[in-house]
């Protein structure tokens, strides 16, 4: 296999806008077939319930299940996989459980309501959802760190009930990830995939409980379910493929970032590592990191593909340039391996995360630093935040007239809504104003 | 036409779960015609932009623009409406928006972060979406306290840049929403509708600038596209008809809450009135105030059909019930007409909004209480929140690891790396960790 081929470009030579558009692009397009494929077993779930489920898992999985029940992971059965881990692996895992806790509790949000001089009270009384789902991808990209991530924020909520399905193609269960879900919390597990799995925690079966959102990654077949349930329950980002931007001045050790990029691009073939640096040379030196130290990756097939395909080196004229990039590329993973991070901080609109400093390895982020790793991926950081207790829970406004602020705001509505014909709305209002 | 017949019915006698199921059920289905009609125009306007936008415009709205920039309205114009409206209605619109906006101020969510014991900082930082686009419908759904409630927070949000677009079919310009543009700070307005004005802003053209989030109501085919390109910008949630329930304790004057009733009903003939009451007696009170006021009302035709297609007056037993109720409903709006509403609170888990005491009319709260009028419909209250300050800001994690934070956690992400078989995630993290 021969070094990968990175491409290089500086900041507004050449073609340099459209070779940057072009590499960036990525659109999660599901095709017609998808669409039917999936319309067909969510219409089959909400109709025939845990048999259709049954089915669907053991064609796609290759099970012989007779019913549902032998399908769900009891609680006994979690609790095994826990204490069968390894020491090392178990106090690894719960350090990360309990960083992730704690950095989620700074999350939580409050109610409030405040009082007017007429003693109109306004304000949003905040609640948790009652019920979530957890998809957890099967396969080479089932991942315990994922549960963690997933689950402990809805935790910190005060959600009730959390769900969590994962495929076991071949009947292969991943012991990491029953044991993530123990610690986590997770209430209850299905061994259920694809959009089928969907389909049931958006419409409930005889088993499965009808959840209120449905959170997690997963291929295309579950992405598109998820966009078709989008409003009968609330779902997630749609996640693309992962990336990494790394902005640097060229002081940090260069095998530190071409190891950095690596960690991007051994995620999967797709996945973009884009390093952004003032100094020419300095790229040079990454890219003779990246030669050397390739051979020695186990998955440097995935890497090589990802680099040749969609990493990029980027030659700026200064930090303020690669401050500018950043905000168009609005990245998913933003590691600011700088001197002085904090400088730069405040002039970023738009990423995911941020890793400040050159001890800041992204990795350590995607594992147990606290923040979580469900990051808003291809651009979408312009308008979207991380997975955070935010998205388990949710607000009521709060509104309590005192008969005289009714009386008095009471004109203006009317006014209002007599403005735009709404006479019934007008008259509700007008009941309540005090004769002169 | 006749009084209506609305649905009676008493909590737990007879089918009463399966009628209320049946009663509640609504779903917004775009079927196979619609969905390639809106894909052929949002890739039509993807390909082609302002001229395809200009095309379907003519065909839809029946005009004869010969280009976009006949289809933008320019600030004088606006200013221009603002101007013209009657001393009235200019300061009815100036107290919603002043109240409007002091209420959402109270949402601004601040950047926050601590430092941990060995120098390791953690937090998030907020920051405001650079460009919206907000969705006003034409014709008779065109409401300027619409345009107050999806502008004024993204103002108050901080962003740069908020483009309006609101069909005008046969050329007919709704001057109150022009002048509600103007008051709320809108920079751009487009005289474009459907399908073709959500690809425009979510793709961007010559003229329209592509935007980072799609916010407001529209028809099937505002839906759709919106649903359709959701991932590409965020968008809003897919709005079902209005609703209203109404819990009382058989105290407020019986045509007051009948007039309430109506000011949902009036909305749409598939808007939803439910009252909820433990006095039987009270419910025959206010069928009759229906009967007697009904005849003078303005809309009363839609009015009428709503009430006999999708209105319910039910019994319960006490107050718990009721409660009860509410949350398995999760109304849009909710009035607790009651003696003593405070009480009531704590145990209302799922509301988009909650009218407190006999005073406080749902119709206030739609126009100048403060609080938005744009709220989660059809049971989406159990996992959404009111439209908000919050739509229109995201967060960044921010992770900042000190030389011996990174090395002594590298050691646990190293474990957690390995163990889900990602080795350039963890020499990425040992790199960090100092010899001993």
């Amino acid at each position: 296999m021969s070094a990968p081929t990175v491409t290089r470009l500086v900041y507004g030579r050449g073609d340099f806008d459209a070779r940057l558009d072009q590499l960036l692009a990525w659109e999660t397009v599901s095709d017609t077939s998808v669409n039917q494929v999936v319309d067909g077993v969510l219409a089959d779930v909400r109709r025939r319930g845990d048999a259709a489920v049954v089915e669907y898992t053991n064609r796609f999985d290759r099970l012989s299940t007779a019913d549902m029940a032998e399908l769900e992971m009891g609680p006994e059965r979690l609790q095994q996989a826990l204490d069968g881990l390894s020491d090392e692996q178990r106090q690894a895992l719960e350090t990360a459980a309990q960083r992730v806790r704690s950095y989620h509790e700074h999350q939580l949000q409050q109610s409030w309501q405040y009082t007017e001089a007429d003693g109109t009270m306004l304000g949003q009384q905040v609640t948790p959802m009652d019920r979530v789902g957890i998809y957890v991808p099967g396969g080479k990209a089932s991942y315990p760190s994922s549960v963690l991530m997933n689950a402990i924020p809805a935790k910190v909520a005060g959600v009730s009930e959390i769900i969590m399905v994962v495929p076991t193609p071949d009947g292969e269960i991943n012991e990491l990830v029953m044991a993530a879900a123990c610690l986590a919390g997770v209430d209850r597990v299905f061994c259920v995939g694809g959009a089928q799995a969907v389909a049931a925690l958006a419409y409930g079966t005889e088993t499965v409980p009808r959840v209120d959102k449905i959170v997690g990654p997963g291929n295309i077949y579950v992405a598109t379910a998820k966009r078709a349930v989008f409003g009968l329950v609330g779902i997630d980002m749609i996640a693309g493929p992962s990336e990494i931007l790394v902005v640097c001045d060229g002081q940090t050790d260069p095998d530190w970032v071409a190891m950095d990029l690596f960690s991007q691009a051994e995620h999967d073939e797709d996945a973009q590592s884009i390093l952004i640096c003032p100094d020419a040379a300095y790229l040079d030196a990454v890219s003779a990191s990246i030669a050397k130290l390739l051979p020695t990756m186990e998955r440097r097939e995935i890497i090589t593909k990802s680099l040749n395909d969609r990493a990029a080196l980027i030659e700026v004229a200064d930090l303020d340039q690669a401050v500018e990039l950043v905000n168009r590329i609005a990245p998913e993973h933003l590691e600011l391996s700088v001197e002085d991070p904090d400088a730069l901080l405040p002039k970023i609109r738009h990423a995911g995360a941020i890793f400040m400093g050159r001890y800041t390895a992204e990795a350590l982020g995607d594992y147990c630093a606290g923040p979580n790793h469900v990051l808003p991926t291809s651009g979408t950081a312009r308008f979207s935040s991380p997975l955070g207790v935010y998205d388990f829970q949710k607000r009521s406004s709060l509104i309590r007239f005192s008969a005289d602020g009714a009386s008095e705001l009471g004109q203006t509505a009317s006014v209002l809504a007599r403005g735009e014909g709404l006479t019934a709305h007008a008259r509700s209002a007008e009941y309540r104003i005090k004769p002169e």
